[in-house]
This record gives structure tokens, sequence and C-alpha cells, in this order.
């Protein structure tokens, strides 16, 4: 490879608000979606929330002339949502479904019948290992009362753990979605720092968009202008991140987002802003010294890594506290169904009594039902735990013994840390 | 490193038979096994079918000071049943839940409930990184007419995928664990076909135990002998595979096998035979010449790729269909419902209307599980075979152009097959 090797990497990433029955002017947007794409021509673009595989098909056919190569993640009972289309061809795709997604009876949501994912692409590019994933977390529907909080924090384990370990051998990694986490949520503090990955808006020197990066913004006409209102800018929780390891820099030149309009026409593309980044990936000479801050980044690796083991602790607490709550109410259930039996058996109130037959069967059906759910959310959230708490005495160990045995602690994952300072 | 660098690996596997107050003499027989592992002092225990977490505890409490490193995988509703006692540190650990693994109606056989998994553990031995996999398979309930058939290739599926991306970087694989698949099964093909495992059976000059290798054998007396009848000397089912990468050969010096009976007293420690293994890997010069099996190896794996993505293909067809299956009788279900209710309302059959309210939204809600269910069993079969059909194109692409772009397929995963020939 030569020493001035300079490779250029233009991504796209867009939550496609792509609801079929649901999302306001869906063929419209995705027709225009298709348009752009095919005009911009870039290298990757990654997709989230196109619920309907007929929408991957038409921007499939539509985009073969420009993005050869394409894949749809197919996961849960409705899907993952996410997909991908590339102009290189791709080596390699594998998906992660993340282990908790959310409450199935919690139907008006919907995220527990998605199978949120994270899906792995392998590309090679100029002699280059490229890692791509794009995810979708599960989504933050009230900030104040968030019930999601502890699934969405085992999720941003869960993804920097699938990162961490099929990247190894990875030149670059570059992880592009929806992550549902403003940029100081314990998730994204989780993710960044077991990963070592960087954000593209907080790295570039030449950022065009809108306000603070938001990609959820106000001027979205698309956008529930009422959950917005503590936040007059807008929301940041769609990312770029990436890192380069074994001797390269990568560098994020320019990244610009839409900003609440079609880049040409007025209408948006979504509810979310697009993000479109230029990367740019050198060579980086053998002696480039390490990162010399290694000692505050294990302590911050540290202290993010308790705050979601307690997080994490108190989920495992509460998914407990509702499995022995389910289990009483089925003891109930089949009480008052032993009661009903009698009482429809004894005569007087019998055509009342077996009326009331269906909701309590329901009852304990239901019940029955819930159990088993909360039973594996506790037992998924004590594995997060387990890993979490292992990782945590690892990081503690090498703080202890000096900042020279971190590189150990993230074997195959940091060493020799080539993100540049811009 | 020095050039005569030699690591003895001394493995023990077995599926321990660990049901709650299912399985008989179950406490004393860990005990033996707690007592057989301690006297032994293997580098690594991987057990399966430990489903009750306080047997692992009891065990971890007795092994402590022989192996003072023990991770538990913990999934589903029930568990994973896996886990490992290591003599070494372990340096990282994390899991993989298979996305399919049987019907959660399906309720006498449970596999749905467990939670199968696959859990990898990172150890660091002598500079050497070596990926160790522990796994457990859905059961095989009858041979002649597998209902679960399809669930298994895509497990072994989604297994071999799970090695092949995250040990990209380790210099030594290992997988151990009931895959309840015999070697010539078609799950078993495909997995040492796509990851380049080597069967520790197969490969060893020097074996000890139960006639072929089988690992669920008549003499045991806690084994169903009417199961084992078509199979004289039992079946094949537990393995110890590995493979070493990056200039390494690896080599099973010694494979035993107990024969249906403890090692030192009579009584058997499963319904199960343990296996143990020595290992030896060792240098290998930078000289080593490639395998030259890559011709025949790669129509192999593309024979074997057809073979699995025909039955994936078969199991998406008949997901579909019980899922459609399932929306005519949601469609019935809910006549059926309104029919009672104009006779409840009605008058004369009142109370045989009301009755039957019960046993109707009882079907109409099974219904409407088990047509949530096969979608996503038709989404997750779709997953694999998308993935398993890039694959076989890429394969294709290799055959078409000559032996040299196997490993180009292949990368990071048999670079430099350092499996040493017996």
């Amino acid at each position: 490879m030569k020493p001035n090797f300079t490779l250029r990497l233009r991504i796209f990433n867009l939550n496609c608000w792509g609801i079929p029955y649901l999302s306001k002017r869906r063929a419209e947007r995705m027709k225009r979606l298709g348009d752009f794409l095919n005009m911009e021509s870039f290298d990757l673009a990654l997709l989230e929330e196109v619920w309907s595989e007929q929408d991957f098909q038409h921007l499939r056919q539509k985009l073969l002339p420009t993005y050869p190569a394409a894949h749809y993640f197919r996961s849960g009972i409705i899907g993952s949502g996410l997909c991908v289309f590339s102009k290189h061809p791709i080596q390699e795709f594998t998906q992660h479904v993340y282990t908790l997604n959310g409450y199935p009876y919690m139907v008006h949501h919907g995220d527990w019948f998605c199978g949120k994912a994270v899906g792995l692409l392998v590309l090679h590019l100029s002699g280059l290992v490229l890692n791509v994933y794009v995810t979708h977390l599960h989504a933050e529907y009230n900030r104040q009362k968030d019930i999601y909080l502890t699934h969405r924090v085992a999720q941003a384990w869960e993804l920097a753990q699938f990162i961490h370990h099929t990247s190894k051998k990875a030149d670059v990694v570059l992880l592009c979605g929806d992550l549902n986490l403003h940029p100081k949520d314990l998730g994204c503090r989780l993710l960044k720092e077991w990963t070592g990955l960087h954000d593209a808006y907080l790295e570039t020197r030449d950022f065009k968009g809108s306000e603070e990066g938001c990609t959820m913004v106000p001027e979205n006409c698309y956008v529930n202008q009422r959950e917005l209102e503590p936040f007059p800018f807008g929301i940041r929780i769609d990312y770029v991140l990436y890192k380069a390891v074994s001797g390269f820099y990568i560098s994020c030149k320019t990244l610009r987002t839409t900003t609440g309009h079609d880049p040409h026409s007025g209408s948006p593309l979504s509810d979310h802003e697009a993000l479109m980044a230029t990367l740019c990936v050198r060579h980086s000479p053998p002696q480039h010294p390490p990162s010399p801050t290694h000692g505050p980044e294990g302590s911050q690796l540290i202290s993010v890594l308790k705050e979601a083991w307690r997080e994490l602790d108190l989920g495992v607490a509460q998914a407990r506290w509702w499995a022995t709550f389910a289990s009483y109410v089925i003891g109930l259930g089949l009480l008052l169904l032993a009661f009903l039996c009698a009482l429809a058996a004894g005569g007087g109130v019998r055509e009342v009594a077996i009326l009331l037959w269906t909701p309590s069967v329901g009852l304990l059906l239901g019940a029955g039902a819930v159990y088993l759910f909360h039973m594996q959310e506790a037992k998924g959230l004590s594995g997060a735990r387990a890993e979490l708490q292992h990782v945590l005495g690892r990081a503690r160990e090498a703080q202890d013994s000096g900042p020279e045995s971190r590189p150990a602690l993230l074997l195959g994952q940091q060493e020799g840390d080539g993100t540049e300072e811009q």
C-alpha cells in the first residue's frame, strides 16, 4: 500500500419513518429518497425503519445501477427495518437480534414486534477491511418516565459487545443508525467507551446542518412538536460513529444534515434528519504515538460500566418483581376459577359464574405469559450484567496495574487507535 | 515465542442431564462430577444441561481451588444450561442466543423455554489467543419425522456465522458441546465446512472409549434404550472440534470417552458420555504449505450450502403456511364469537352460547399467538437463507476464479489452516 494512500468514503444515514398505513406520504418520500440517493451516489447508504420489504425492493430496483449491492435485515415479526445499499461489493453480512426489546403487551409501542437488531457488513476497499454496522435501538416514548431505559442500556451493551467481538480484524469500523439515545445518555457513553468509537459530529471541523447536529428538529413538519418542547433546537439521536485500528487514521472531513427539508425540494424525506458524512482513511506511520489519555479513559470506562451495572441490576430486580407479582396473579386466577366452577355447579348465580369464566381464564393465561416474559427478561438482564461485571473487574485490574495494561484489556479493539484529532 | 513452543490443553465436555425434579440422581451425579473434575484438573471443563443455577453455584464452590474462573450463561426463560470452569483466567466472554429454537406450544419438549445459545470465552495462554465456544443445539425427538430439522440447521448456520465473525483474530478456535447432530447430518457438515473446524474423534490417532466414539450408548443405564434401537453402538452427537490459524498447528493427541459408567465408580455421570481430549498446539514454520485440497473443499462447501439453502427454503414455506393457516383460524374464531354473542343476546340457547365463549376466545388468542410465532419464524429463516445465499454466491465466484481465491472467501478464517494431519 502506498504511504500517501487515502480512502474517501461518503456515507448516508437516515431513519426513513416507513411504517405502512401510518407514516404520512410514505410512497412519495421513498420515491424522493431513491432519486436523491441515485443523484448523490454515496459509497454507502444505511437506512432504518424501512418496515415494508416492498419499499426495500422498490428502492433496490431503482438504485441497482448506482448501488449494485444491497441487503435487507430480516428479524422479529415485523422486521428489523434495517437495510443497506452499497456502491461496493459486500463481502459478508450477518445480524444479531437484541435479546431484550420492550414488552409484548405494549402493543401500541410496537417495538417488541420489530425484532430490533444490529446488522454487520464486511467490505474490502483498497485492501482495507471495513466493518460497517447499522442499528436501531428501542424508542424512547417518555423521557421523564422511561420504562424502556434498562432495555436500551442492555441493547447498547449488546451492540458494543457485538462490535467488540466481531471487529477484531477490521481496519476501519463504522456504526450508523438511530440509537434513540442523546449524546450524554448512559447507553451512548457506554457504547463509545467500550468500543472506542468516535462521534463524527464531535470530531469534524466542517459541519453544516441543523443546530447542534440535531436529527429530530422542530422545523420538520412530520415531527410531533409537543414531544420536542423541552428541546428548542431538537434532539440528536442518529449517529455516524467510527474508528480505525492497526496503523490507520480516520477523520470526518465533512458532516451535513438535512434541516427539516428535502435537500432539493421543500418537503422532508422523513421525520428524522439525514446524516451525510465524508470520511477519510489514511495510512498512519508506524511510529504513531499511542493516545496519551489512557489514564482518564480507563477511569471513565470504569465509571460508565459501574453506572450501567447499577441500571441493569435495578432492571433485574424489577423484572423479578413483575415475575413474582404475575405468579401471585396466577394463584389468585386459579382460586377464582375454582370458585366459579363451584358456583356454576351449585345453581343460583350459574349464568353469572359461567359469564365470568372467559375473563378469569384470560387473566390466568395473561398472567402466565407475563410471568414467562419477565423471567426471560430477568435472565437476559442478568446475562448482560454478568458480562459487564467481568469487564468492570478487568478494567479495575488494568487501572491498578497502570496505563500500559489497558491495551491488553481492549485487545484487538483499540490497539494503536488511529482516529485523527481534528 | 520459542520455535519449539508447545501448548498442551486438557479439555472436558459433558452434557450433564441436570433437569431439576426430572433427571435421576441429579444431586449425587453432580457431586461425583465435581469430585472427578477436581481430581483430573483439566484446563477447561465445558458443561451443558446444567439447568439449575444452584447446581452451577455448588460446582463453582467446590471447584474454586482447581478452576478459579467460571461462568454460567444465562438466557431464555429456564436458561441456556451452559457453563464453563477454567484453570486459566477468562479474558472475555459473551453469548449469542439462537433466533429460532423450537415452538412454544411444544411445551412437553421444552427447548423453546431454554433459550439455547452459544457461549464464547476468550483466553490468552502462552501468548496465544484462544476462542472457546460451548453450545447445545435443539434436541432431536424423532429422527424419522424430525419437525425441528430446519431449526437445527438454522442454529448450526448461526453458530458457524458467530464463530466465523468472532474468531477472526483468534490463534486457536475450540468448539465443544452437544450439537444433537450425527456426524453426517446436514447441520454438522455445514458447521464444519463453513468454519473449517476439525473433529477430534476423526483426527486423533489415540482414541479410547465407546465404540465409534458414541456419546449416547446403550450401556448407559439412564439412556432410553428404545430410542437407541436403530443404533446398536449408540449415537455420536457431542463433539470436540478445533482449528488453528495464522502459523500454528493443532492436533488431538488423545481422546477418551466414558463408556456408560463413571470412570471411577460404576454409575454413569449423565445420560451422555463425557469427552476428554488432550490437544497440542505447536508453532508452525512460516513455509508450511497451504492445504492442497482447496478445489474439492470448495465444491463440498458449495454442495452443503445448497443443501442447507433448500432446507431453509422449505422451512420458510412451511412457516408461512402455518401463519396463513393461523390467520384463517383467527377469521373463523372472530365469526364464531360474533355468532355466540348474537345467540346469547337472542335467548333460547343463551347459557350454551356463554359457555362456549371461553374456548372461542382461547382459540382466537391461541391462533393469534401461533400466527405471530410463525411470522417471526419465517423472518428468522429468511434471514439465515439470505446469508447462506450470499455465501453460496461468493463460493461459486471463488470456484469459478480458481483455487487461489478461496482464501479471500474465508478471509481471516482459514488462512494458513494449521491443523496437523495425524
